[in-house]
């Protein structure tokens, strides 16, 4: 962690042309000093919305070879045409005991999308994949680019959303404080971003479809060991990884009393779907302050972000570990989620059922 | 901690005549459970401002005649002609080693605070008064009913400019989450509260005067332990004071770093000038959100959350330990600032030099 040390060199985490006059960040832009530096992602101005497709798989069984099927048959959809700007794979094993992999794809046009979707998402998960032995979800989010924000420790390599960016900010003001995510988000200058309702479920046939209320809160954030060094990824794996995995243990198995719906803690692969050494949660929450109030408060965020300051401040501007997030709040016409033949603890079945 | 059950019952910690349609606290009025109770004094409607006056006396020896003798001259002050509705009386002993006693008044009426003031009070810190060997400060802030809030674990009895008010509220919503205290103050509804400029000192003769920018922000934040049994006195006295002490002693020490201008950490005295089980640290910050950021990030006041969290579960509904916060954020017109004998490192005359 290097010191920021040039008042003037930062900008805001919101882009020049979707800033507010009337904006009130917490900190009076051009007042506050950030202890490190962080960056956004930046999108080209006429990126109306960014399309994020979650699509999984689920078996029982990670060998069953149904499963690389579907993968490779996944990947060819991927990059055939209308492809996403952007797509990455991991995986995570469910609380049943069930493989999950994951294809998250990021279109910056909606239109292109949509032409993807009908010719190879739809059937992703549809009733004719019902009782082929595997589960398949499509968990599909269209935020408006005032809906959603991103933060990275390093602007020199992208993952999630920003590989479907322009480019990425240069040193921003709204981090490393409580508060920081909610002005990191366009929307919140205008909004305070409230929540309505329950997530509903509504089925046909074998495919279930849940739609979430207005307003709830995605968050994917990850970490990258690749560039670690032997003694750096030690102690990440010794002292960070302990504390982030009971978190995320919490969230899955507890999260719901706290407005988590669901939580994923996956392992990105690479090309051949090896796991590499980049990780990542994601959760669904009720709202932004839902999701606020555990990373300020709870005791198992409170350790993850304690052990993990202790990990930046002990190595200093030699760490090599890389950290991002993405949050979006999407409302409740930019959403649909669908599932086929998975299990009722699979994402949003849960929160609906 | 009783647990809060009913949710018809929570109120805001904003009065209703000052509540702004278009307010938007972090969780949506109606929806948000704080795990146990806490209430904010209410002031009759015609209190436009409340005046605090903070009216020290600095003395190197404790048991100079002099300091008691002033003491007793105050007191008379206080009890005379546009007295006011509520005071009392607190001591510390400075980093310096210089024991200060502060008597605090609160007066709910303007024009009864300036005909106490020109009778009383103007002379308590004056040109005169220098060269008698003491110290003598008034540290006066009139913040208007929108730029303070209050918040009390019991409703049962007063403290501080509580004692000047009319009643207290039924349970509120805005507490026990970060961020609370800006949900809680009436003029955060609508304004960012930033601060803006560098206190400023002005010197005339003897008499030192500092003027603190715009949106300078006070809190004075106690327990009271009067009702504890012995158990949960020592278990305070050995979990928590400790660490309430050490953050205490930072923010005096090395506060200016985070915004800090000052700290004092008192005890409260009873009539006859002599130390209580009840206690206040109050601090003068650069604005709201520097003591925010304090408060929810910095090591030395998460600790102190922690040990006051545990204590207080650890208790539970028999808990007998009291506490209360007032958080005001006078304008740059609502404060005056007057030191006279005083050593350079008093008050605000530290953060001014």
């Amino acid at each position: 962690m290097s010191t920021v040390s040039d008042f003037a060199a930062l900008e805001s985490s919101i882009a020049p042309y979707l800033l507010r006059p009337d904006r009130t960040p917490k900190h009076q832009p051009g007042t506050y000093q950030p202890p490190y530096p962080s960056f956004s992602a930046r999108f080209d101005e006429r990126v109306g919305a960014v399309v994020m497709a979650y699509l999984g798989v689920q078996a029982r069984d990670p060998a069953d070879p149904a499963l690389s099927r579907s993968l490779d048959d996944l990947r060819r959809r991927l990059a055939g045409e209308h492809a996403p700007d952007y797509w990455d794979r991991a995986s995570y094993v469910d609380a049943a005991g069930f493989t999950n992999v994951i294809s998250i794809a990021y279109w910056t046009d909606k239109a292109e999308f949509s032409a993807w979707f009908a010719a190879d998402g739809e059937s992703w998960a549809c009733a004719e994949r019902a009782g082929d032995g595997l589960g398949y979800f499509a968990e599909l989010v269209w935020p408006t680019i005032e809906r959603f924000e991103t933060i990275f420790s390093a602007n020199d390599r992208v993952e999630g959303v920003a590989g479907a960016s322009q480019s990425m900010s240069g040193m921003i003001e709204e981090h490393a404080y409580w508060g920081s995510m909610r002005d990191r988000l366009p929307l919140a200058q205008t909004a305070p971003l409230y929540s309505s309702g329950a997530p509903k479920l509504v089925a046909e046939g074998p495919v279930r479809t849940v739609v979430l209320p207005q307003n709830a809160c995605l968050i994917r954030s990850g970490q990258d060991l690749t560039d670690c060094g032997e003694v750096e990824r030690d102690a990440y794996l010794g002292e960070v990884e302990p504390s982030l995995r009971a978190g995320m243990d919490f969230l899955r198995d507890a999260g719901r009393a706290i407005g988590c719906f669901d939580n994923r803690y996956l392992t990105v692969l690479d090309d051949n779907d090896q796991p590499t050494q980049r990780t990542f949660g994601m959760s669904w929450w009720r709202d932004l302050a839902a999701l606020e109030d555990w990373a300020a408060s709870h005791p198992t965020h409170v350790k993850i972000f304690g052990v993990a300051m202790r990990h930046l401040s002990s190595f200093g501007p030699d760490t090599r570990l890389r950290l991002y997030h993405e949050v979006s709040v999407p409302s409740a016409v930019e959403q649909r989620f669908v599932y086929v033949g998975c299990h009722d603890a699979t994402g949003m079945l849960r929160a609906a059922l």
